[in-house]
């Protein structure tokens, strides 16, 4: 079997770069270990900034997103018993993002794939990478009991964190980044209607707490929990308690409960490899890098990927422009550190650290103060909130 | 003896404080342990906030500093090999800072108290203060062999980190917050022409630099050292040569050289006291607030307190508003924490910190060119940098 682009992972970015592809007339074939339905059970994030709406549009996967998204002017930082309001729209010169789950950008993703005759194995195992180094690398792997052999021109490694595309670089080939945080996010997903109609971040001495929605009557909520919590201790009453406690006063009185759809524990890491290429073989979002969800970037950064490894492979297809790969790190690693920056600033501004010492404590809490109370610190806040812009490829 | 406001210390915010309650007609005396020729041999920053020029303009001790200070209407920050220049008075909507030194300032100080006939004790010893709680504090000292007690409605503790005021209020009452940095700076005095018209903040490798002046014929240059250096280690060669190897290739080379006239090692340290008062005690600059020298806020924060501390005795003199000066803290905290917390984040963004590990190396790395590279950023910078706005009294 034979295709121009192989791509490892049918998650939001390896469908959607699949999607482009297609589009643009490159041939593609997607390898995902799991099953469809399994893919679409995850709970992920649901922000998406202007650039990857943009992208979505001109993958022509929009029209559902148009309709039931939710366009966000801005958010609101709870400082304690005060709310804080980011107006975005303002502050940014125009730029808003829209609330839509990750999920639903999959599942519209697949359904565009299915119409498209777009190739995809799913559950494939025992994939392994061959001949990177090369201008003929193939991809091995094992569906329905048999073995296949895809040959391409570039693999795209679009399967996450734990994935096999990172695993399949050398040792000492990669430079690591990593924090990991001392704290989770637990967070709890419900049928009830959203406390506040934008997303509340609150900073509060209990720790951080995040208010947001699916919809206008699907929320998801997030309290900071210790990095030991376990789920089995938190009944879905001990979770609103928690919530409520960390809010205003009266967001907490507005708080509708429920009972919970999903509950869980994420852990928050910071994580960025150098370089994002070995050979044919180009690394994409979660794969290559992680944020902590503080601030929305994860899903927004791999859709930037995309849109650089998109570009790029057009480049290379019409115009034979194959230098431009030797740039695809490059490029999305200028983006990529701002958004972790960023990321990290959010996480460290509001979350409460235990191990941090009263000057410490003191500076993180008067740099959110001066930024919220200044124009230009509020414009930072902004820019960064609706995705900065995505980088040339020249 | 008996005065309005006893104030301790004559560096610049006790001279200062004096000029302009004498300027108001409130009487006051001030009591300094060392002579004069000492306090004018400190040297220390040259960088004055527009808010400081203004307020000694209304002191009245503007005369020479009109004639002789440099404006700044900018600065550079020298990341590695290139120079990024911040414009600030585009960036602040016409803000500048003046290049003065503190000693220039304290000269004036002094000759306008000594034409004013103000009453200054030099060469005290044995200061004590007495019955603070009450509405009738004295201090009592020795001066010339003989034992004084001076009687006073307020004292005003201008005698900086480790004098007498601030270790006159019983244990228990102040909280503090301290950093101490793991590096000190090396600062060279000399009588050659600057190597640029404007200060070079340096971000290197080898660790942060600063290219400051005096004047258009004398220079004061810094560079980051370990805080276990000795000065004797460091002779004048070692000095340019280092500080040649952290600019960049075009300053480098324009570099004059010359025999130094000082060259001293300075300790980097945030500290603040909580609160600032005591009875009839206050604390004002560098009694109650030390902050690393990069952004250079010391003097100016010493003079924001100045102008605080004036305000209120004025309208406590003027119109009985005791009430008052249960606010001076406050509002003196209010602008300090921002102060100290741009102090910090200059220092954090320049300084090499060998302990950083490279996660962190590269967020604060990211940081600086994110806000470099932002016209949000840089306004932050830039409005920090000129000082923020005196905080109102009421």
């Amino acid at each position: 079997m034979k295709t121009q682009v192989a791509i490892i992972g049918a998650g939001p970015s390896g469908l959607l770069l699949g999607q482009l592809l297609s589009k643009a007339g490159i041939d593609n074939v997607i390898l995902e270990r799991q099953t469809p339905e399994y893919v679409l059970g995850r709970i992920r994030a649901g922000v998406l900034e202007q650039g990857m709406v943009d992208l979505l549009r001109e993958a022509g996967v929009n029209e559902r997103m148009e309709q039931e998204g939710l366009i966000h002017e801005g958010f609101e930082l709870a400082l304690d018993d005060r709310l804080e309001h980011i107006d975005l729209k303002t502050l940014t010169g125009g730029k808003t993002v829209m609330v839509y789950g990750q999920t639903e950008v999959t599942r519209d993703l697949m359904e565009a794939r299915t119409a498209g005759n777009g190739k995809s194995f799913y559950q494939t195992s025992n994939v392994a990478l061959h001949d990177l180094k090369t201008s003929a690398p193939y991809i091995t792997f094992d569906h329905n009991g048999e073995r296949h052999r895809l040959d391409c021109d570039y693999i795209a490694g679009c399967d996450g964190f734990h994935g096999v595309s990172r695993k399949s670089i050398p040792e000492g080939v990669l430079t690591e980044f990593e924090r990991v945080y001392p704290f989770g996010w637990l967070g709890l997903l419900a049928d009830t209607p959203p406390v506040h109609e934008e997303l509340i971040y609150a900073r509060h001495e209990r720790g951080f707490a995040l208010c947001s929605m699916r919809s206008s009557t699907r929320t998801r909520y997030y309290v900071q929990v210790p990095a030991t919590e376990k789920v089995e201790d938190w009944s879905d009453e001990r979770f609103w308690e928690e919530l409520r406690s960390r809010l205003p006063a009266e967001q907490a009185a507005k708080l509708v409960t429920g009972p919970s759809l999903e509950k869980s524990i994420a852990p928050l890491r910071s994580f960025v490899v150098e370089p994002m290429q070995y050979g044919h073989l180009f690394l994409l979002g979660d794969a290559a890098h992680i944020v902590p969800p503080t601030g929305a970037k994860g899903l927004n950064l791999a859709a930037s990927d995309v849109n650089t490894m998109f570009r790029i492979l057009v480049k290379v297809y019409r115009e034979g422009r194959t230098d431009l790969l030797e740039k695809y790190s490059e490029v999305c690693l200028r983006r990529i550190w701002k958004a972790e920056r960023f990321s990290w600033w959010m996480t460290s501004m509001l979350h409460d650290f235990p191990e941090n010492d009263a000057f410490t404590k003191r500076m993180l809490q008067t740099e959110l103060e001066y930024f919220v109370g200044s124009e230009a610190g509020r414009k930072t806040i902004a820019e960064n909130y609706v995705g900065l812009p995505y980088e040339d490829i020249e």
